[in-house]
């Protein structure tokens, strides 16, 4: 092959190089440790799975369009996860009589989405997870959001940085109801218009109201939801089931001090068809990343797919690593060093012998540091500056002379301060 | 869809419910504080690639055979990678001025070989790689064996579970030169038969031999290569470049001690076309397991398929999670529990306000205790038996009266020791 193959990754995918890699690793370390600090369990599912999971959620169409799709040989139709819903509603009906309800799930996989690649969307990305099944009180929504809120907050962010945009399905219904007064059929019919109001002209979003009914001033009480507060907007329908769980969660937020992270948003629909009680998006305060970074909510019949006449509720969210990525480099948020530091280089002389570096090495890697000896045969400087090149915080040197003598020199890259000391006394250097 | 939809996965793939998720995140966690400790810096890369790089480096129908692979709509023939080598060496060759050889890296990627299910094999599935990119002596060989032992050792693992089974190609070639007195040609040609001699009959394997000049002497002297030790078979050809390299890193190995976990063994060949000095495989001792849970070596011109005339040597080994799954369960090796085991459930009564709750729980979760309030509205002792069956260590309890008193009762699971105390001085409890 005369022809040089391209080095680029493929159109909307990363490499992750060790500096890359490292932030990742942090970042996604932060997700854990907050997670399995409230009790959550992590989980995983294959990077492939049948097209009809996605095809019986979105329609067909949409499976195949916004999948990787393909057949195998056995003429299987598959396609490479792009979300985690299905697969994880497969796992739960897979084991529904085994496992311990409420399930506190998370999880951080790797998917792919075939579109145009554009700022905070890519092809290939990761997506925290976090769900709760089998729990259909308030509790559990207030869970889904401290927890959404306690990962932003181990980064570093305050209230002044993000906003958990909240609203509630059967308050939205309800609320439409209460003001067009329509029926359900009606109602439905509303909520489509309303679900694409920002994404159709003015005109063409009264004219279609209009049409189903709708008078100029419905048209402007609607209108004036986008503005009020909680109170006022659950005080349109106070009866309805919807207000009241709103008003709930709400109440419990305040109580507990988290109103300053939240605000209502009759905005936040999240698509008409799955969510059917709270929902909420968590937005970054930043207006250059003015997509949503989380976004969930409530949805019945998760398993309804897979077991007959079985009913399994949940509550959750995902968050996509892009946008994430894009509001800690914004807010300043990512520290310029991931772990404590310590990084330490054995430099070689040709008159020690290789074992004796060997011996060295690992037992500062027993101790506990970070260590490697220097692999070549470049001279001494060369070495420092692969060191410095590296970001190695310290370097350690033993010639003849001072392994004759027991001893190794110490030198700290940053201070530039350096000591001769017995091993274990450099041991005890580093630790400290 | 009156049809309801399977529960299992995609064929050759894996489900991880949390149970099994703890174990994959404990048995990764090791390997990457074993590697990190020594100094590697992990990278990844995208889960799909262009199937020509599959391609250049095996062959086209190969690559197609092996590989999961499709046309997306822009005509591109991508592949889901199969192995991890072809986008490191894009990586590396995208980077090779900005870079700061050697580099010491590894990765943990997921990954799918179109194959039969087998024990020890999957369609899907981890593979850990580790290499060290641009230093061509010993050492780097040295260093990554010593990080495979120590990976196995940090699993608590010793001598008598595992060996590292050492070659070297370079001496291969020239051994059967020595014996066979053939040309560079004529070595080629019979290194191709003995590469197959474990996959054709033992007639088949003499005639080739024969047909190839050699005799019934000549073919009973590499017969014994495989039950030689190192000294003794370097002996046969003591000038050549390869005994030197295998003596060298055997002596190494004994000096460090580490020759306990290593052998000589003529049998380790690892393909023809690819390795070209230091190759090996690291074994499970258990006969059950009998294939190799590690495996690679030195080779040649990592980034010649994108930049012309650069040369990047590397050495690295590969190991697949299935194998050093089996490995870890066969030799008792993983551990009953997996983190400290502290895991806090605060049960709920009907008399105390939903958020004294919630501050009690964030409050053990900032102080670094898993925690979570039992979701739901069941009875005490359905609490308690959730509890059990999650596998937390304890239960906090705080009734209207411990409320009003400022104190908790925590109850131990495992001892059923139970007692009446402050927040603060519960958290102290539980932290000791």
């Amino acid at each position: 092959m005369s022809e040089k193959l391209s080095t680029n990754p493929y159109k909307g995918t990363r490499d992750f190089y060790p500096r890359e890699m490292r932030l990742r690793n942090w970042f996604f370390g932060v997700i854990r440790d907050v997670l399995e600090n409230s009790a959550f369990d992590e989980y995983n599912g294959p990077m492939l799975e049948s097209l009809e999971l996605y095809a019986a959620k979105s329609g067909e169409e949409l499976a195949c369009e916004q999948t990787y799709n393909f057949f195998d040989r056995g003429e299987r139709h598959l396609a490479i996860r792009p979300e985690m819903t299905p697969t994880v509603a497969r796992m739960v009906a897979g084991k529904m009589g085994e496992l311990n309800f409420p399930l506190r799930w998370f999880s951080i996989p790797n998917m792919y989405r075939y579109e145009r690649p554009q700022r905070g969307r890519l092809r290939e990305f990761w997506q925290i997870n976090v769900d709760i099944f089998g729990c259909d009180s308030y509790e559990a929504d207030l869970e889904c959001i401290i927890s959404a809120i306690n990962i932003l907050r181990a980064y570093g962010a305050d209230e002044s940085m993000f906003t958990v945009h909240i609203n509630n399905r059967r308050f939205f219904n309800d609320v439409i109801s209460a003001i067009a007064g329509t029926d359900t059929e009606g109602s439905r019919k509303v909520s489509k218009v309303i679900d694409r109001k920002n994404k159709i002209p003015r005109e063409a979003y009264e004219k279609e109201l209009i049409e189903l009914g709708l008078s100029e001033e419905q048209i402007a009480k609607i209108d004036s939801l986008y503005t009020m507060g909680v109170e006022e907007a659950t005080a349109i329908c106070p009866e309805s089931q919807g207000s009241k769980e709103l008003s709930q969660l709400f109440e419990m937020l305040k109580k507990t001090g988290l109103d300053r992270f939240c605000t209502f948003d009759f905005g936040i629909i999240r698509g008409l068809d799955y969510y059917t009680g709270t929902v909420f998006e968590v937005f970054d305060n930043a207006p250059e990343n003015n997509r949503a970074m989380f976004g969930g909510g409530r949805y019945d019949n998760l398993v309804g797919l897979f077991v007959k006449n079985a009913k399994v509720s949940g509550v959750g969210y995902g968050m996509g690593d892009v946008t994430l990525e894009n509001f800690l480099f914004t807010h300043k948020l990512v520290p310029e060093k991931f772990g404590n530091g310590i990084k330490v280089l054995v430099t070689r002389f040709d008159d020690v012998p290789y074992e004796s570096y060997i011996a060295l090495v690992e037992k500062l890697r027993d101790a506990g540091i970070t260590a490697s000896v220097y692999l070549g045969s470049k001279k001494f400087g060369k070495q420092i500056d692969f060191a410095v090149k590296e970001e190695y915080s310290h370097v350690i040197t033993m010639g003849g002379d001072e392994l004759s003598r027991g001893v190794v020199r110490l030198k700290d890259l940053t201070t530039r301060e350096e000591s001769e000391l017995t091993v274990d006394a450099a041991i005890a250097a580093l630790k400290a």
